[in-house]
Protein backbone atom coordinates (compact mmCIF):
# COMPACT_ATOMS: atom_id res chain seq x y z
CA UNK A 1 0.00 0.00 0.00
CA UNK A 2 1.68 3.44 -0.94
CA UNK A 3 1.86 6.00 1.74
CA UNK A 4 -1.48 7.77 2.29
CA UNK A 5 0.09 11.56 0.62
CA UNK A 6 1.37 9.50 -2.21
CA UNK A 7 -2.55 8.14 -2.68
CA UNK A 8 -3.54 11.78 -2.44
CA UNK A 9 -1.02 13.16 -4.82
CA UNK A 10 0.48 11.81 -7.62
CA UNK A 11 -3.04 9.86 -8.57
CA UNK A 12 -4.71 13.17 -8.27
CA UNK A 13 -2.43 14.58 -10.46
CA UNK A 14 -2.83 12.40 -13.17
CA UNK A 15 -6.00 11.92 -13.09
CA UNK A 16 -6.88 15.48 -13.62
CA UNK A 17 -3.85 16.52 -15.91
CA UNK A 18 -4.85 13.55 -18.10
CA UNK A 19 -8.37 15.53 -18.09
CA UNK A 20 -6.87 18.35 -19.22
CA UNK A 21 -5.16 17.15 -22.06
CA UNK A 22 -8.56 16.06 -23.39
CA UNK A 23 -9.92 19.21 -22.47
CA UNK A 24 -6.61 20.84 -24.83
CA UNK A 25 -7.50 18.38 -27.84
CA UNK A 26 -11.40 19.40 -27.53
CA UNK A 27 -10.23 23.36 -27.51
CA UNK A 28 -7.94 22.61 -30.25
CA UNK A 29 -10.49 21.32 -32.42
CA UNK A 30 -12.65 24.42 -31.18
CA UNK A 31 -10.50 26.37 -32.73
CA UNK A 32 -9.90 24.93 -35.43
CA UNK A 33 -13.45 24.39 -36.40
CA UNK A 34 -14.56 27.91 -36.15
CA UNK A 35 -10.86 29.48 -37.23
CA UNK A 36 -10.45 31.33 -34.20
CA UNK A 37 -6.83 32.70 -33.65
CA UNK A 38 -5.36 30.20 -31.24
CA UNK A 39 -4.16 32.67 -28.71
CA UNK A 40 -7.84 34.54 -28.55
CA UNK A 41 -8.21 31.26 -25.85
CA UNK A 42 -4.06 31.05 -25.06
CA UNK A 43 -3.86 34.29 -24.27
CA UNK A 44 -7.45 34.70 -22.39
CA UNK A 45 -7.45 36.23 -18.94
CA UNK A 46 -11.02 36.25 -16.82
CA UNK A 47 -9.84 39.58 -16.01
CA UNK A 48 -6.71 41.74 -16.85
CA UNK A 49 -4.81 41.17 -13.21
CA UNK A 50 -5.35 37.55 -13.36
CA UNK A 51 -2.82 35.14 -15.60
CA UNK A 52 -4.47 33.98 -18.66
CA UNK A 53 -5.00 30.50 -19.53
CA UNK A 54 -1.62 29.33 -20.92
CA UNK A 55 0.12 30.26 -17.61
CA UNK A 56 -3.17 28.78 -15.70
CA UNK A 57 -1.95 25.66 -17.37
CA UNK A 58 1.81 26.01 -16.96
CA UNK A 59 1.42 26.90 -13.18
CA UNK A 60 -0.95 23.56 -12.69
CA UNK A 61 1.80 21.92 -14.45
CA UNK A 62 4.49 23.36 -12.27
CA UNK A 63 2.15 21.91 -9.05
CA UNK A 64 1.78 18.56 -10.67
CA UNK A 65 5.53 18.47 -10.71
CA UNK A 66 6.63 19.65 -7.69
CA UNK A 67 3.87 19.33 -5.01
CA UNK A 68 5.12 14.92 -5.26
CA UNK A 69 8.96 16.21 -5.64
CA UNK A 70 8.97 17.77 -2.34
CA UNK A 71 7.26 15.04 -0.47
CA UNK A 72 9.83 12.66 -1.88
CA UNK A 73 11.94 14.58 -0.56
CA UNK A 74 14.01 14.60 -4.38
CA UNK A 75 15.39 17.52 -6.59
CA UNK A 76 12.78 19.31 -8.58
CA UNK A 77 13.40 19.61 -12.34
CA UNK A 78 13.41 23.03 -13.38
CA UNK A 79 10.78 23.82 -16.96
CA UNK A 80 11.00 26.85 -18.97
CA UNK A 81 7.68 28.24 -18.88
CA UNK A 82 8.67 28.68 -23.14
CA UNK A 83 5.42 27.33 -24.71
CA UNK A 84 3.62 29.09 -27.16
CA UNK A 85 1.03 26.71 -29.32
CA UNK A 86 -1.53 23.98 -27.80
CA UNK A 87 0.58 21.23 -29.41
CA UNK A 88 3.51 22.80 -26.93
CA UNK A 89 0.92 22.60 -23.53
CA UNK A 90 0.30 19.16 -24.76
CA UNK A 91 4.31 18.58 -24.37
CA UNK A 92 4.22 19.80 -21.07
CA UNK A 93 1.46 18.09 -19.65
CA UNK A 94 2.91 14.99 -20.89
CA UNK A 95 6.65 15.43 -19.96
CA UNK A 96 4.82 16.82 -15.69
CA UNK A 97 2.37 12.87 -16.46
CA UNK A 98 5.77 11.21 -16.92
CA UNK A 99 7.74 12.44 -14.68
CA UNK A 100 4.90 11.82 -11.75
CA UNK A 101 4.58 8.39 -13.34
CA UNK A 102 8.61 7.98 -12.29
CA UNK A 103 8.65 9.41 -8.70
CA UNK A 104 9.38 6.82 -6.88
CA UNK A 105 6.22 5.92 -4.47
CA UNK A 106 8.32 4.70 -1.68
CA UNK A 107 10.21 7.97 -1.45
CA UNK A 108 7.23 9.63 0.35
CA UNK A 109 8.35 7.21 3.43
CA UNK A 110 8.34 10.13 6.32
CA UNK A 111 7.03 12.38 4.47
CA UNK A 112 4.34 13.69 6.95
CA UNK A 113 7.72 14.36 9.79
CA UNK A 114 9.67 16.49 7.18
CA UNK A 115 9.53 19.88 7.10
CA UNK A 116 8.51 21.62 3.77
CA UNK A 117 10.20 25.29 2.95
CA UNK A 118 8.97 26.87 -0.36
CA UNK A 119 11.15 30.02 -1.57
CA UNK A 120 13.79 28.95 0.56
CA UNK A 121 16.46 32.12 1.59
CA UNK A 122 13.26 34.97 0.42
CA UNK A 123 11.00 37.10 2.20
CA UNK A 124 8.29 35.03 1.02
CA UNK A 125 9.79 31.93 2.89
CA UNK A 126 7.45 29.68 3.88
CA UNK A 127 7.33 27.11 6.35
CA UNK A 128 5.43 23.84 6.43
CA UNK A 129 5.46 21.15 9.79
CA UNK A 130 5.55 18.27 8.02
CA UNK A 131 4.31 17.19 4.18
CA UNK A 132 0.78 16.80 4.87
CA UNK A 133 -0.11 20.64 5.89
CA UNK A 134 2.08 21.13 2.97
CA UNK A 135 -0.07 18.93 0.33
CA UNK A 136 -3.62 19.22 2.22
CA UNK A 137 -3.19 22.82 3.03
CA UNK A 138 -1.28 24.24 -0.07
CA UNK A 139 -0.22 21.71 -2.40
CA UNK A 140 -3.88 20.58 -3.53
CA UNK A 141 -5.67 23.84 -3.34
CA UNK A 142 -2.78 25.79 -5.20
CA UNK A 143 -2.96 22.83 -8.37
CA UNK A 144 -6.81 22.75 -8.05
CA UNK A 145 -7.06 26.42 -8.28
CA UNK A 146 -5.27 27.01 -11.58
CA UNK A 147 -6.89 23.55 -13.32
CA UNK A 148 -10.04 25.05 -12.68
CA UNK A 149 -9.51 28.56 -13.40
CA UNK A 150 -8.20 27.09 -17.09
CA UNK A 151 -11.67 24.81 -17.74
CA UNK A 152 -13.27 28.16 -16.44
CA UNK A 153 -11.93 30.21 -18.75
CA UNK A 154 -12.31 28.01 -21.78
CA UNK A 155 -16.17 27.77 -20.86
CA UNK A 156 -16.47 31.24 -20.54
CA UNK A 157 -15.29 31.68 -24.02
CA UNK A 158 -17.89 28.97 -25.43
CA UNK A 159 -15.70 26.06 -25.74
CA UNK A 160 -18.11 22.87 -25.52
CA UNK A 161 -17.08 21.29 -22.06
CA UNK A 162 -18.41 19.75 -19.24
CA UNK A 163 -17.88 18.56 -15.57
CA UNK A 164 -17.08 15.12 -17.08
CA UNK A 165 -14.04 16.61 -18.97
CA UNK A 166 -12.40 18.26 -16.02
CA UNK A 167 -13.39 15.20 -13.74
CA UNK A 168 -11.71 12.87 -16.69
CA UNK A 169 -11.50 9.11 -16.10
CA UNK A 170 -10.50 8.11 -12.09
CA UNK B 1 -3.75 10.43 14.81
CA UNK B 2 -6.91 11.33 12.75
CA UNK B 3 -7.29 8.94 9.74
CA UNK B 4 -5.60 10.21 6.84
CA UNK B 5 -9.10 10.61 4.97
CA UNK B 6 -10.58 12.31 7.67
CA UNK B 7 -7.17 14.33 7.96
CA UNK B 8 -7.17 14.66 3.64
CA UNK B 9 -10.97 16.14 4.35
CA UNK B 10 -12.54 17.99 7.06
CA UNK B 11 -9.50 20.40 7.43
CA UNK B 12 -9.59 21.12 3.95
CA UNK B 13 -13.23 22.01 3.89
CA UNK B 14 -12.76 23.55 7.14
CA UNK B 15 -10.19 26.16 5.56
CA UNK B 16 -11.66 26.50 2.32
CA UNK B 17 -15.30 27.29 3.42
CA UNK B 18 -13.72 29.56 6.11
CA UNK B 19 -11.85 31.70 3.27
CA UNK B 20 -15.02 31.50 1.03
CA UNK B 21 -16.64 33.18 4.27
CA UNK B 22 -14.31 36.23 4.35
CA UNK B 23 -14.52 36.20 0.49
CA UNK B 24 -18.38 36.81 0.80
CA UNK B 25 -17.50 39.28 3.39
CA UNK B 26 -15.50 41.33 1.06
CA UNK B 27 -17.76 40.68 -1.62
CA UNK B 28 -20.91 42.51 0.26
CA UNK B 29 -18.51 45.84 1.00
CA UNK B 30 -17.62 45.56 -2.77
CA UNK B 31 -21.61 45.73 -3.79
CA UNK B 32 -22.63 48.04 -0.71
CA UNK B 33 -19.48 50.66 -1.47
CA UNK B 34 -20.49 50.84 -5.21
CA UNK B 35 -24.42 50.31 -4.72
CA UNK B 36 -24.88 47.19 -6.93
CA UNK B 37 -27.87 45.45 -6.77
CA UNK B 38 -26.45 41.85 -5.28
CA UNK B 39 -27.88 39.75 -7.47
CA UNK B 40 -25.78 41.13 -10.54
CA UNK B 41 -22.92 38.96 -8.23
CA UNK B 42 -25.09 36.20 -6.61
CA UNK B 43 -26.70 35.28 -10.00
CA UNK B 44 -23.43 35.89 -12.05
CA UNK B 45 -22.69 33.03 -14.40
CA UNK B 46 -19.16 32.81 -16.50
CA UNK B 47 -21.21 31.20 -19.20
CA UNK B 48 -24.98 30.88 -20.04
CA UNK B 49 -25.33 26.95 -19.28
CA UNK B 50 -23.42 27.41 -15.95
CA UNK B 51 -24.22 27.35 -12.92
CA UNK B 52 -24.34 30.82 -11.01
CA UNK B 53 -22.21 32.48 -7.82
CA UNK B 54 -25.42 31.46 -5.23
CA UNK B 55 -25.25 27.70 -6.96
CA UNK B 56 -21.78 27.23 -7.05
CA UNK B 57 -21.28 28.52 -3.21
CA UNK B 58 -24.49 26.16 -2.37
CA UNK B 59 -22.83 23.46 -4.14
CA UNK B 60 -19.42 23.73 -2.46
CA UNK B 61 -21.06 23.82 1.00
CA UNK B 62 -22.53 20.39 -0.05
CA UNK B 63 -19.37 18.69 -1.03
CA UNK B 64 -18.27 20.07 2.48
CA UNK B 65 -20.94 18.54 3.89
CA UNK B 66 -21.45 15.42 1.89
CA UNK B 67 -17.92 14.05 1.35
CA UNK B 68 -17.05 13.84 5.29
CA UNK B 69 -20.54 11.80 6.12
CA UNK B 70 -19.92 9.52 3.55
CA UNK B 71 -16.29 8.87 4.59
CA UNK B 72 -17.95 8.22 8.39
CA UNK B 73 -20.61 6.32 6.93
CA UNK B 74 -23.27 8.68 8.87
CA UNK B 75 -26.34 10.43 7.29
CA UNK B 76 -26.01 13.34 5.08
CA UNK B 77 -28.13 15.85 6.64
CA UNK B 78 -30.20 18.01 4.07
CA UNK B 79 -30.23 21.77 3.45
CA UNK B 80 -33.11 23.07 1.16
CA UNK B 81 -31.18 25.53 -1.27
CA UNK B 82 -33.31 28.69 -0.64
CA UNK B 83 -30.67 30.70 -0.34
CA UNK B 84 -31.03 34.35 -1.66
CA UNK B 85 -28.94 36.65 0.19
CA UNK B 86 -25.21 37.43 0.82
CA UNK B 87 -26.47 36.92 4.73
CA UNK B 88 -28.32 32.89 3.83
CA UNK B 89 -25.31 32.08 2.32
CA UNK B 90 -22.97 33.04 5.15
CA UNK B 91 -25.56 31.43 7.25
CA UNK B 92 -25.20 28.31 4.64
CA UNK B 93 -21.41 28.43 5.07
CA UNK B 94 -21.28 28.60 9.35
CA UNK B 95 -24.17 25.24 9.27
CA UNK B 96 -21.79 23.20 7.32
CA UNK B 97 -18.40 23.98 9.14
CA UNK B 98 -20.29 23.49 12.24
CA UNK B 99 -21.82 19.99 10.68
CA UNK B 100 -18.49 19.39 9.83
CA UNK B 101 -16.64 20.48 13.01
CA UNK B 102 -18.98 17.70 14.63
CA UNK B 103 -17.97 14.95 12.35
CA UNK B 104 -16.39 12.18 14.81
CA UNK B 105 -13.02 11.57 12.92
CA UNK B 106 -12.93 7.97 14.95
CA UNK B 107 -16.05 7.06 12.74
CA UNK B 108 -13.53 7.75 9.45
CA UNK B 109 -11.74 4.34 10.69
CA UNK B 110 -12.45 1.47 7.94
CA UNK B 111 -13.35 4.25 5.51
CA UNK B 112 -11.14 2.75 2.98
CA UNK B 113 -12.52 -0.27 2.48
CA UNK B 114 -16.16 0.55 2.53
CA UNK B 115 -18.20 1.08 -0.51
CA UNK B 116 -19.61 4.02 -1.37
CA UNK B 117 -22.52 4.36 -3.87
CA UNK B 118 -23.88 7.72 -5.01
CA UNK B 119 -27.21 8.23 -6.23
CA UNK B 120 -28.00 4.82 -5.65
CA UNK B 121 -31.15 2.99 -7.80
CA UNK B 122 -30.34 5.96 -10.14
CA UNK B 123 -29.68 5.61 -13.70
CA UNK B 124 -26.91 7.79 -12.38
CA UNK B 125 -25.72 5.33 -9.44
CA UNK B 126 -21.78 5.51 -9.78
CA UNK B 127 -19.68 3.20 -7.03
CA UNK B 128 -16.50 3.59 -5.37
CA UNK B 129 -14.69 0.90 -4.01
CA UNK B 130 -13.59 2.77 -0.88
CA UNK B 131 -13.19 5.98 0.78
CA UNK B 132 -10.11 6.66 -0.78
CA UNK B 133 -10.95 6.82 -4.40
CA UNK B 134 -13.90 8.45 -3.54
CA UNK B 135 -12.34 11.32 -1.77
CA UNK B 136 -9.25 11.67 -3.48
CA UNK B 137 -10.83 11.22 -7.15
CA UNK B 138 -13.84 12.57 -6.71
CA UNK B 139 -14.62 14.42 -3.65
CA UNK B 140 -11.66 16.87 -3.65
CA UNK B 141 -11.78 17.89 -7.60
CA UNK B 142 -15.65 18.60 -6.72
CA UNK B 143 -15.90 20.61 -4.25
CA UNK B 144 -12.42 22.20 -5.53
CA UNK B 145 -14.33 22.98 -8.58
CA UNK B 146 -17.54 24.61 -7.23
CA UNK B 147 -14.98 26.72 -4.91
CA UNK B 148 -12.92 28.10 -7.68
CA UNK B 149 -15.51 29.04 -10.03
CA UNK B 150 -17.18 30.85 -7.17
CA UNK B 151 -14.01 33.16 -6.74
CA UNK B 152 -12.92 32.80 -10.56
CA UNK B 153 -17.08 34.58 -10.88
CA UNK B 154 -16.21 37.42 -8.63
CA UNK B 155 -12.65 37.80 -9.84
CA UNK B 156 -14.41 37.99 -13.22
CA UNK B 157 -16.59 40.43 -12.30
CA UNK B 158 -14.24 43.17 -10.22
CA UNK B 159 -14.18 42.09 -6.76
CA UNK B 160 -10.47 42.94 -5.78
CA UNK B 161 -9.51 39.43 -4.19
CA UNK B 162 -6.66 37.64 -4.44
CA UNK B 163 -4.94 34.21 -4.48
CA UNK B 164 -4.70 35.05 -0.69
CA UNK B 165 -8.50 34.93 -0.26
CA UNK B 166 -9.04 32.30 -1.92
CA UNK B 167 -5.91 30.09 -0.04
CA UNK B 168 -7.63 31.43 3.69
CA UNK B 169 -5.60 30.47 6.54
CA UNK B 170 -4.14 27.01 7.46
Amino acid sequence: MNHPLYSASVPVFQQMLGALDKILAKTEKHVADRKIEPDALLQARLFPDMFPFMRQVQIACDFGKSVPTRLAAIDVPSYEDNERTFADLHARIAKTLAFARGVDAAKFAGCEQREIVLRPGTPRERHFAGGESYLLSYGLPQFFFHLTTAYALLRHNGVELGKKDYMGES
